[in-house]
């Protein structure tokens, strides 16, 4: 079962209300075989957020990837507003498919405030419409609808595939040699957003699981194999300053560590005008395909 | 109310088993006016760890801190264990007091496996035994318990007042000008622990909690003035590789980001032969004191 007009990502962001604290999301139209990490999280947000008064904007959240989602289901999202507070609302989420949690998170909201200012400088890095600048690709995990243009600056992505999240060989070969666990893109989600900045925030959310956890492989990777399996376990975001996301954001990423079949990965996401206005921080299972 | 032998960090990581998923935990003898963060951190992670097998050791931990902990009062900890998957046991926990949830936190655990291995150098740092380290100071947070050894290598603590969090310029003044959001310091806990892994993950879980977010002030402090009044909002944690917290560990910590009264702080913690062992992230809300 889909919903027959999930083809946007304003429609994937848009949820049934079911109850004050229960809310119902969709798959894409012409869905994967399984449901984008991102695209749980950006519905999970968007689900606690309605239930926050609209002057009070997301500035983290923390999840954990507890089963793949069905994409032939609706996703029931449960809220907990486990506190409302003077300054601060925090919610718990649970998303739920055939009487399972898949996926839990929890998040925080904060009225804006002027306050102390500081910031890690963007490093010098092209910009979207420089001409050392990869041409734009398009994201497309969802058989045909394509929510966002993305421009590598440094590695071209490494396929995955569907079925089961396996990188093949034959895709990693011709990325070259082991480098750095380190990586750097432009993306922006494709059309133009309402302007509600909760929109923005769960675009980036979505946008922000793309490929994370592939920075934790590059120091791994070799043209003869061998085939590794990505999965997201966790994601958590701090949302520092307002930003739009159909507008170009730099999206750096590092890995401090990998072992025991996990990796560590970070992420600053920045504006062209180099304002940093997330960081991303996640966790990978990351094993030999048998 | 207290238990009166709450006088060591293994007793405050003893925690009451009052149903098979619902915990009492304690607050120091000689307790402070409210209930340190870390502390509270540390006893949800032992309630969580209490609930999953043993030889699954506890890798990640996202938690929000919702309301001031009362420290002459116990705090029951109620664990759901949402998951208990082929190779990872996720579990939530909610601290209670006073019928209101105070502090939330979903932990993962996963066995202990190999895995492709990478991890970022420890800077050259001094070690703690190394003449130019400073000499230990004793973290006393508790009226006269000391569960901790610090070696400050770069900024002396700031005092906080027990009352409200606020840091006292007169105390800052002589630490020097405003600098860039970093700094270095060894831990340890005092004494020997007990060797289950999981004592080890809740004192660092408790350490680290340690000043984390001061770093977010480190660009602001000026001899003048402001007072800035700072609290902890969230912690994630990721145990990258086995350690113990009774030997010295480093902790790094940096802060990308404040803006809108909120600080954003992260730490990586190396063994002293430079293994790194955990990584943190933390926001903190940094107010001007009233």
């Amino acid at each position: 079962m889909t919903r027959a007009e999930t083809d946007s990502l304003a429609e994937v962001l848009t949820l049934d209300r079911i109850e004050t604290n229960i809310f119902r999301g969709w798959s894409w139209h012409t869905a994967p075989t399984r449901v984008f990490g991102g695209h749980v999280a950006a519905q999970a947000l968007i689900a606690a957020g309605r239930t926050v008064a609209a002057d009070r904007p997301v500035h983290s959240l923390h999840a954990y990837f507890l089963l793949p989602g069905d994409p032939t289901a609706p996703i029931i999202y449960e809220v907990d507003p486990i506190r409302d507070g003077r300054s601060f609302t925090t919610r718990r989420v649970v998303a739920i498919q055939h009487g399972k949690a898949i996926f839990n998170m929890s998040a925080s909201f904060h009225h804006t405030v002027d306050g102390f200012e500081h910031q890690s400088a963007m490093p010098p890095t092209p910009l979207p419409d420089d001409t050392a600048t990869p041409p734009e690709e398009i994201f497309a995990d969802n058989g045909g609808v394509e929510p966002f243009f993305l421009r590598y600056l440094d590695v071209l992505p490494i396929a995955t595939s569907a079925q089961d999240g396996s990188i093949e060989p034959p895709v990693i070969s011709y990325l070259g040699d082991p480098r750095a666990p380190h990586q750097r893109r432009w993306f922006r989600a494709r059309g133009v957003l309402p302007d509600d900045p909760l929109y923005h925030a769960c675009a980036v959310a979505y946008a922000s699981d793309l490929h994370l956890i592939t920075t934790t492989v590059l120091p791994h990777r070799t043209p003869a194999g061998p085939r590794i399996s990505l999965a997201s376990l966790d994601h958590a975001m701090w949302f520092h300053r307002p930003f739009r996301a159909d507008e170009w954001l730099l999206y750096i990423q590092d890995s401090p560590s990998a072992s025991g079949e996990r990796g560590f990965a970070r992420g600053e996401i920045y504006t062209t005008d180099g304002r940093l206005v997330v960081s991303v921080a996640q966790e990978g299972l990351m094993r030999l395909a048998r």
